[in-house]
């Protein structure tokens, strides 16, 4: 049994206070598989151009990630370029070319249709329904959004809310999507409306699981070299379900500990460029640094 | 043995999203020795005006908070009032009237000058030295501060830091204080200047607590019923160091501690206006908000 992960497979041009780098392999769906990929098998549906250079894939083929699901098709690949300034959180985006991605229709293999863990990357809504029609039983549905589909696609949005187990998307995405400044109201909220988990991601400040009455917080990991910050949602995704697929069940307990594997790995993934840094981790260190991240949080009250 | 608070006792004007009250009792070291005091004797030094109303200090001599350090001096009683609009993170100060606060300096009663643990509320740098002059041996020495001081004062704010163990400021501070945007690199600039430890408090964000070289964060309580953040930082420190009195070491893990009944006392104190949420407060309601923060960030790795 695998993870299946739908999203964008893209080519990434960043600038950053650190520096700067042209058409660099990224999308959802590459940074999820990246992290994932460290924990269990990952099956890939996607779409690129001809012009993609799938030699810079080798080293997910190499951690068993099936990329059979990535169609090449004729014309550009997925292009986008942005600069973050020294406000690291949000970036400014400096071009968009969807290329052969504007007419993107997930195609899922038969040999994909009973993932045990689906995560739909941050896609058109329209596109996350449709994956859903073709996959039967899938043991966790998780998805992630943005502002964009929240505000323009939001019929869409909430028809697929009513059909997913974990919504996963960033403070300022639940506030808007609720209505709700406050999380714990704007937790139940979602939760009242389809998914029994609620992940917020708050970068810097950390992420917060909201699982049925309970809440569960883990801080943000104190870097020192935060290079870029592109695909770290994506990439704690990745450890979070990579994590849940390792510990076989989908207990309180696991989603704590997959709650902090996947800060884990959202705090590797901005150490360097792209997914150089993902693709270059060991599991020795992923596990010192949740180590770390326990020596950072827990107490014991006599 | 007890803790000694100086700083300001005021009375306070202040309109949030949620009420308005005008002339309630406030001040660093009135909400200090309401937090401090559910843990340890405590005791106070400042000064009011002739028109302070002091029956309304009658709940800190109840639970044993020694004000006869409160000097009463001919004038007018030091009066702030702010605003709080939907952001709740900072007031605008519609006025300051410092009244007999304006000629103040300490003077410590002979039987406060053996504190275990001092606080130096917010207050000019220069008075809070004052008090180092008059005080011998306090086992350990916190000092909080604000913008005004670390600009306006800076020489003498150094001067202090290098005398105190404990620096308690806000995240902007810490950053104003040391111009380093990462939190860590900052405390350590701290550290090297005096305090072998530095507790930055970050609003609904939480707190983190440098010590020697380890960190440990304290998440944001997710409070639904937030009024009133006048003196959250104030009561926040008197958890911290009533907790300490109370374990009676500086250990590690009793530092950790403090921390988290630092983050309780501030998260009960801005459920009501002014002091009125801490007045009303027992050590139970706190024991089970702690045993709530050890739910919302404890997790187990197998």
């Amino acid at each position: 049994m695998s993870i299946l992960v739908v999203g964008s497979v893209a080519l990434d041009s960043l600038e950053t206070p650190f520096g700067k780098v042209t058409d660099v392999v990224g999308g959802s769906a590459v940074h999820f598989s990246a992290s994932a990929s460290l924990f269990a098998p990952v099956q890939v549906v996607g779409v690129v151009g001809d012009d993609f250079p799938s030699e810079k894939l080798a080293f997910l083929k190499e951690r068993e990630v099936d990329l059979s699901g990535v169609e090449t098709v004729s014309g550009e690949s997925f292009r986008w370029s942005g600069r973050y300034t020294h406000d690291l959180s949000s970036p400014e985006t400096l071009e968009t070319r969807l290329g052969v991605f504007a007419d993107f229709h997930p195609r899922i293999p038969p040999a994909f249709q009973s993932p045990e863990l689906l995560f739909l990357g941050n896609i058109d809504p329209r596109l996350q329904l449709e994956v859903l029609e073709q996959v039967g039983d899938a043991g966790l549905v998780t998805c992630d959004t943005m502002n964009y589909w929240i505000d323009g696609s939001r019929n869409e949005f909430m028809e697929l809310l009513g059909r997913v187990d974990v919504l996963m998307a960033n403070d300022g995405e639940i506030r808007q999507l609720t209505g709700k400044t406050d999380l714990v109201t704007a937790s139940r909220w979602v939760q009242e409306r389809g998914p029994s988990h609620v992940v917020v991601k708050k970068g810097e400040h950390g992420a917060v699981l909201f699982h049925d009455e309970e809440i569960f917080f883990v801080p943000g990991y104190p870097l020192k070299d935060l290079n870029d910050p592109t695909g770290a949602g994506d990439s704690f995704a990745g450890g979070f379900l990579g994590f849940l697929h390792a510990a076989g069940d989908f207990s309180a307990e696991s989603l704590r500990c997959a709650l902090v594997f996947g800060s884990a790995l959202g705090s590797f993934a901005v150490e360097d460029f792209g997914v150089s840094r993902l693709a270059r981790l060991g599991r020795e260190e992923v596990a010192h640094r949740v180590r770390e991240f326990r020596q950072m949080t827990q107490f014991e009250i006599n």
